[in-house]
């Protein structure tokens, strides 16, 4: 990895300066959270949001902030500076820290916070011409809500996606569609939007909600409820969204069920006004 | 933590001479798995046993052993006579490594093994005078039967009971009692056992194997199907099994059922018949 500058328990340093312990638990148990913010033109996208989900995540998961969440983004802003970040990411991950391996954790560990800070390009070709996703069981745990570090089924669903040559896994349980392993999925019929409620069962992605406001701000009707796999096969439309990607358009689906999709109008105009949303954060701020 | 010799990317060395990256998949996907052997007077119990289920974890998530199994053993066996243990256990561990963060996992990719070795005498009083239990929904992801670092539910589930001053937690799907947080759970009824059967919703223990055989041997019939949470409120024995524990009786369950349970004929026979097993494996090694 190149040594750049990182975030390590409340400092930047140089990554040449960091070391985990063997006995974190985030090491041991995956016993932590994290968010990734996006930055357009050196500052940050929805970073009062992220920072809100990442409180959010530590109160489900008992973990104590080991310092002001405003001082964790002062330092996150640190980090995009220190790293001289045009376009890219910045990975804030938070553990419960060092101590003797035991299933049982303290509520009041001393948490640690370490992040990183990349340059990466929005995906223009995944924007533009869509992706091919496959479709496989939903086999996570019942708190897919809270932003762990707890990812296995999702790395296992993008495996199982990319050994058939597609970008995406979309996930089904039990016939009813969740999510992508690290995307939310919409469907589009009739002019309506359907994605999953924001339950237990995925991530209420920040991208999300930026979509929910501005197809109520288009008057497209959006339907939070569940729809199943047969649904996903007869939609007009398919897309979905993350930090890193926006929204992209799905062309195929593959795997439990099959079909392909054109790029319609309902996604381009989300897409659209979405990229508006970036533009304006950036004059505003 | 004590400075104690560990082991490192195949290499025994001191503790303070170990650095984590960052990156480790293990430290932000928890993509790994891992094994906890009980050593008994010097000597591992089930070694093979355990390094057997550590490669079929492995299989399982196409990680790439970085050396034979038998090398690994060597070493291990290494770990134990640098800490001088006698009592004790060793655990050793195995992510993907560093990798710039991706969800998509490199079936090539260098695996990173660490391990160490902690003196732990056998729990005496929990074998003796019993655990109380609480009974909560099962909330893990659908892959029990991997010996994973995900272990999110786990810990929650351990806290959950931490919290209702008990010593173990119970959990059930949908009403069928599966596993404990860090151990098999058997009922007796009519003096049969009954345990949830080794499919992807519990870890098939190397000490639930112990007790399938043993009972066998001892003319006592096992059922391994399904039960529920009615049937372990009505059983007439409960106890627990895992490596660090062998064989500890329940003496009650709360939470979504309430229960106290005798100490029975049949869990002192089965504990007393393992502490033989575990003694020959002393004597015969």
């Amino acid at each position: 990895m190149e040594n750049t500058f990182v975030l390590f328990n409340n400092q930047i340093t140089e990554r040449e300066n960091v070391s985990i312990d063997m006995e974190d638990r985030g090491y041991n148990f995956g016993d932590g959270i994290y968010e990734v913010v996006y930055i357009y033109g050196g500052k940050p996208f929805s970073m009062d949001e992220h920072f809100r989900r990442f409180e959010e995540s530590a109160r489900k998961l008992e973990m104590k902030m080991p310092c002001p969440i405003e001082e964790l983004k002062e330092k996150t802003a640190e980090l995009i500076q220190a790293n001289n970040i045009h376009n890219g990411i910045v990975y804030i991950q938070m553990t419960r820290g060092a101590s003797a391996r035991a299933h049982l954790y303290e509520k009041e560990a001393a948490c640690l916070i370490t992040g990183f800070a990349r340059k990466m390009d929005p995906p223009a070709e995944a924007q533009e011409k869509g992706v091919k996703t496959y479709l496989t069981p939903d086999i996570r745990w019942l708190r897919c809500d809270i932003k762990s570090l707890n990812l296995l089924g999702n790395t296992m669903a993008k495996r199982i996606a990319a050994d058939h040559a597609c970008g995406e896994a979309l996930q089904h349980r039990d016939g009813i569609c969740t999510e992508g392993s690290s995307s939310n999925l919409f469907i589009v019929k009739n002019n309506e939007v359907h994605t999953h409620p924001a339950n237990n069962l995925i991530l209420n992605g920040i991208t999300r909600q930026h979509i929910l406001q501005i197809a109520g701000e288009q008057g497209i009707t959006v339907k939070e409820a569940p729809f199943s796999t047969e649904e996903l096969q007869a939609a007009d439309e398919v897309f979905i969204s993350s930090t890193t990607m926006e929204i992209a358009p799905v062309i195929s689906v593959e795997g439990d069920v099959q079909a392909t999709y054109p790029i319609g109008s309902v996604t381009r105009a989300l897409q659209k006004k979405l990229k508006d949303k970036i533009k304006q954060n950036r004059v505003h701020q």
